[in-house]
């Protein structure tokens, strides 16, 4: 982690796992930590100053994703949004239609899709996972096989791999899966913020976004579910978010969320051709240097 | 909220919503905006300081309530805490004796256990409410006559009223739950940091607290589960928490949430008379200024 002979000076190359917070997003978040901290649910001043503050940080952040205002709902992170986008599916349709009783994702997801489809395989029903190619590709034949029939309720499909990058055909994923009346749900984390995503486009059900691997703060994230898509909490109580997640909101965490989003866009423009400059700069330098 | 003809001074009486957090806390919190921001997942030096930071807060927490620190499982909130504690012992509870299908509660809980019980209720559980004397207080002669026979598998009782503040009386509860073969739950959320708590005096089973009703920061808390009882997580993933509640921690939440547990320590042994001599003071002035 450092130079040998050198003072300590890490180099942090894990930006995937987490990242630091901007002094932008601190700021935003400072005063809801004292000045502002009635509880969003409370019909007095104090309260409706923190709801405010939550309603302008969901504008940031479906501005980012090309959602409307109210598609976004606020979890406690991508973990959260995901098991909710899964479970939350799979529990309603089945029971208006407990013939849909197949569920499909990848082979290559992270732990959170696996383990909410392996909870659901436990609880009866049928999970496929998709293959890869040797470059974790998904083609969207193997979807086309996956699918026989109108059984599926649901498909899950990471938008951009959290270990190797590859980046998934999402549009033409959730096409296939409309067409034999499935829902289709991403998992967006590692992609959203880092080029440029528009749900609308992309035509998918279900999104799911991270604050802290945008440099936001860690303990809070989102899920862009599509107006009108019914969907059960997972989380009861208050009614909070739509009475989708229930829970005083995390008015500071919020906060911070949207304003990463809002630089994330303003970035976006020039993000990927320097990420990618970056990127090649340093397999260069391996292969030449420490290869040789 | 201010006096009329004055310059705006809002007097805040609502604590029982939510509280402004303490300078010691917010100071704590900080280093773990932007200096350290590394995935407690990680397993280099990054992830390895915040994993030594959640589990300083986790010693703080658990010495606030006389737990022992890995019966402490971090949420984001008392309403997950409550969730988690209902519908993880239920469910487990039905799938190892499918005879054990009763569960009770009282009538004047939190929304956040209502609407779980509510939820397994629909799930096929059956549930009792009981009733409370006009100071809303649940006399054990009433569970005694809803614990019926061993088919129990929960009572949930709140120890102190979020509305009127009652508090009930939780060790004598737990008792007579655990005569009759049941698992007894807490929802402390309103009594934690403001009277003393042991929760093995007190022999509850899972007890529920939340970070910001004690000067600490919103979206974060925490459920206290008993050595050795089996739970099922509802949240799916990494493996957080003992694999009872995934996704990538909150950690400056979790820092602050330890501090304020800390300071809740310190202060408790004058709290008590110093909030009741406040109370009296206000109800005095009440009385005979505007009554009269």
């Amino acid at each position: 982690m450092s130079t040998p002979g050198s003072t300590s000076f890490p180099i942090y190359l894990d930006n995937a796992a987490s990242t630091p917070m901007l002094d932008e997003v601190i700021t935003e978040m400072l005063p809801y930590f004292k000045e502002h901290y009635g509880n969003p649910s409370s019909l007095h001043r104090f309260g409706r100053v923190t709801m405010r503050a939550i309603e302008n940080a969901r504008a940031q952040v479906s501005s980012l994703i090309g959602s409307k205002q109210h598609e976004i709902i606020f979890t406690s992170g991508g973990t959260e949004a995901n098991n909710l986008a899964i479970k939350g599916i799979a529990e309603l349709v089945r029971k208006t239609n407990p013939e849909k009783n197949c569920i499909i994702t990848s082979a290559i997801e992270h732990e959170s899709i696996m383990e909410a489809f392996s909870d659901l395989e436990k609880k009866g029903f049928e999970v496929s996972y998709l293959s890869v190619t040797r470059e974790a590709q998904i083609e969207t034949s193997a979807l086309k096989r996956a699918i026989i029939d109108d059984r599926t309720a649901l498909v899950s499909v990471m938008y951009s791999n959290n270990e190797v990058g590859t980046i998934q055909p999402i549009r033409e994923l959730a096409t296939i899966t409309h067409q034999k009346g499935g829902l289709f749900h991403t998992d967006a984390v590692q992609a959203v913020g880092k080029m440029t995503i528009d749900v609308k486009h992309l035509e998918v059900d279900l999104l799911s976004v991270s604050a802290h691997k945008i440099n936001g703060p860690k303990g809070v994230g989102a899920l862009y579910r599509r107006e009108g898509l019914n969907l059960a909490a997972i989380i009861h109580g208050g009614g909070q978010e739509s009475n989708l997640r229930s829970g005083t909101e995390n008015v500071q965490g919020i906060v911070g969320f949207g304003k990463a989003c809002q630089v994330a866009a303003q970035r976006l423009v020039t993000y990927e051709t320097e990420v990618q400059a970056l990127r090649n700069y340093m397999i260069d330098r391996i292969v030449h240097e420490i290869r040789s």
